[in-house]
């Protein structure tokens, strides 16, 4: 049994063959018409859908289902992306769009993180967990749910927007212009953000110096921690604990078997994650009684959006 | 089709006769002897559902199921109550021996407050919901989830515990001896000694001259703001502030169709439900694309221990 897995980006879409047991066989890329109409981008993403067919040697009939995974507010049993950012789809019927260019019967769609969640959870750092939260710290904190083996997605597929919720009232101001949200503290913007206070109040330090020559992103706390700098230490301590804090409050409310750390900051790696685990170990309500929430780094990367996309037919 | 509901509690246990459409047909109540041996607490329990189908006339044969709602720890997968603080279960395999004591093949086992949570969901305040979030503010704060019309329980039964979600950060301490948690801003408890600082800080106040003549409990802020009192309105105001910050994190991940608000100060109806709604739908994300959040006082109070243990069968 083979699937079709689209993986929908602002600047490109992906298209892979998957197999029933999460293995990517072919996976092709193109180019993504953003602003053209949304029937002309369609068109497009089927194009590459029979490239892909037919650059695998994979006949049609071999297509049990194809997955979809797109940015924005996706109305998953509605098979509608009814707004996304970077691309013009507004209220666009794509789940039947595909089925009539594609002349297949099983078409899904879901938010791209949701189907980044599932192919995690399903075939790669999740290990076939039954429970997973999968929190994505990049520009901003994307977060997909995984209970009991299917997605998380709330009334009108709304829910799972787990970087705004409340982790210090009236604190920082988040992306969606309220205080005090997850995003606002644990992003990858946000600790750049920390980052830049923490030079401005200790210019004479390690992380100030070399923040100046080498400019500032996601890695240059952890570089100058590791070079032993006392302030980026410290600055790299409290974004745990603000990660850590979120990260809690998916495990007190899910009690998840694991927690997959996505996005760019997660390719720190154990100097990352380790802390993070110890701080989730320490803090999780009922730890005694209960076997430990593993806190992992996501291992799928750039693919997992494709094969997640799949699953959604599996 | 007929069900047996159980709900346990520290001081007395309650069962009814409850119908496929959660209509409560009969029910009684017996005292519980909660330090002896759990095997003697069992046997009561069996003893009163026992009695409640000879005083309601109903044979055996007629019982599809009994469910039972336990306080603490509760492993419904297995039908062990693993601890509980007020009775003696420690591991305790209630579903086995319900089974074995009373003759019949269904019997389920959940928390107390995830009872509450499906029976209020389904045949209460949710009018059916498929999606909901039962808070109730009580001595602490605790939190049914209802996903896709199926409790949600996490890995080993530990999650759902909504009242140690974090909202800010380092803030005050909780039961549980962690800061910052939802319970320790939330509870009818946290209200009370809001209401204690705010007498201690205007001594001059209606508030404080009110307390100091009647003493303070949950209901104590409404009179006083009802009066006319400003620092107990700013008391409310501050309360509702902390109670709807929980009501948006919920309401972020599980996008539900309804958020009930249960215990005591529910009891206060539209003068603290009108509020907490005005706030969850002022800050909900995605407001603008979706519909409205409900956000409910629980109407079956007593009951929906009952009739949501029962509909563990359903």
């Amino acid at each position: 049994m083979k699937y079709l897995g689209i993986d929908i980006g602002g600047m490109s879409v992906k298209c892979g063959v998957v197999s029933r047991d999460g293995s990517l066989l072919f996976k092709d890329a193109a180019p993504i018409r953003a602003g053209e109409a949304d029937t002309e981008i369609v068109k497009d993403i089927a194009a590459l859908a029979e490239d892909v067919l037919r650059k695998s040697g994979t006949d049609k009939s071999e297509i049990c289902g194809v997955g979809i995974g797109c940015p924005g507010s996706v109305h998953d049993e509605k098979g509608v992306v009814r707004y996304s950012c970077n691309i013009n789809f507004r209220n666009t019927p794509i789940v039947d769009m595909m089925k009539s260019l594609l002349n297949v019967e099983v078409v899904k769609v879901s938010n791209d993180a949701n189907c980044a969640a599932l192919g995690e959870t399903l075939f790669g750092a999740g290990n076939g967990a039954e429970n997973s939260v999968l929190v994505t710290l990049g520009t901003g904190v994307g977060t997909g749910i995984v209970v009991d083996g299917k997605l998380l997605t709330g009334n009108c597929s709304a829910g799972a927007e787990g970087g705004h919720i409340q982790i210090n009232i009236g604190g920082a101001t988040c992306g969606c212009k309220k205080r005090g949200h997850y995003e606002a503290y644990a992003s990858a913007t946000a600790l750049i953000s920390q980052v830049s206070e923490a030079c401005a109040k200790h210019p004479d330090s390690l992380l100030a110096k070399y923040a100046l020559e080498h400019g500032v992103d996601g890695k240059t706390v952890f570089t100058c921690a590791q070079m032993g700098d006392a302030v980026a230490s410290e600055t790299l301590q409290r974004y745990i604990e603000y990660v850590g804090a979120g990260l809690v409050t998916f495990a007190n409310i899910f009690f998840p078997e694991v927690i997959i750390i996505g996005g760019g900051i997660s390719n720190q790696g154990e100097s990352f994650v380790k802390p993070l685990q110890k701080y989730v170990s320490e803090n999780v309500y009922g730890a005694e009684y209960n076997p430990e929430i593993k806190v992992v780094a996501a291992t799928l990367r750039n693919d997992a959006g494709i094969i997640g996309a799949a699953a959604l037919c599996f």
